[in-house]
């Protein structure tokens, strides 16, 4: 497999996980994209959720101008600051969807990430609400339930809070 | 349609033309890669195409480690100073298979650069040689025979010289 199916497959697979968690979303809750890089899945998600409450997190804006969140719902900073203080604003468990795609080439610091934010999502998610992402996180109050999605193994992941 | 639909339909247009071209190249000719940017089209055509002489092109390395071209075969600076020289030393029409991909978001630039990289296209490929390219280029000596690779329309456009 060459680096150019495995963008094609990894970009599919992130498409389909979009799709899915938009079916199976609450109908109420805000939508967390943690990570809004040049924009491409906050376009995906605002496509398909169109009418709810979506914030972009991104400490380094380099998305296209066509995909920069609209005023209020761009959070602007480093997600270990402003994610504690959006949690004290708008509340404890208020999320019913965090999509976290905030990983680089350095796995060890991709492991890292997910190990620090584990305890946020914790506390953003609401009962049932998803988080999904490029790799497994270690969420003792979620339940991994990757295969429930359809989508192929081991390229997008999905927890459901309890 | 999202710009994450996009880039999957993109991708998987370049991925189609790539193999079409690694069916259809002559069997014996030089292949460039012109822009090798993060290495993900030149790791296909290596891949495709083993055994071949590749030459990557391009001024500002970025690329994955493992997706750099060995020693001589990368040919580091801008390509209108560099393709010259390779002509040069490589010989008028040495190459069986041009892959040009070196456009940006801006499409201005993009006509602009097509044009000026015209003529030196026109020197470099063999009678029969291909261009392959994600716009279509001005190229007297050469046919549009983008319909029969049967790719999606307007996503990715070869040249053949007559
Ligand atoms: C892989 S990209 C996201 C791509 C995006 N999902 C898309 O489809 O376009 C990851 C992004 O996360 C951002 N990021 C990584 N760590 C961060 C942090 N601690 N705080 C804020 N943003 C961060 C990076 O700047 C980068 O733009
Ligand atoms: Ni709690
Ligand atoms: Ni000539």
């Amino acid at each position: 497999m060459t680096r150019l199916d495995s963008a094609i497959r990894r970009l599919t697979a992130q498409r389909d996980v979009l799709d899915w968690a938009s079916r199976e979303i609450a109908p109420s809750g805000l939508v967390l994209e943690l990570g809004l890089g040049n924009g491409r899945t906050y376009d995906h998600l605002r496509t398909r959720l169109a009418g709810r409450e979506i914030f972009a997190f991104e400490r380094c804006l380099a998305a296209h101008p066509d995909c920069i969140p609209p005023d209020g719902r761009l959070i602007f900073g480093d997600i270990f600051e402003t994610l504690p203080i959006f949690i004290e604003k708008h509340g404890e468990h208020s999320a019913a969807l965090v999509h976290a795609d905030i990983g680089s080439g350095d796995e060890e610091l991709n492991r890292a990430l997910a190990r620090d934010l584990s305890p946020l999502i914790e506390r953003v998610l609401q009962p049932g609400g998803l988080l999904i992402a490029d790799r497994a996180f270690d969420l003792p109050s979620c339940r991994d339930i990757s295969a429930q999605t359809g989508v192929l193994k081991n390229r997008y992941f999905v927890h459901r809070r309890e």
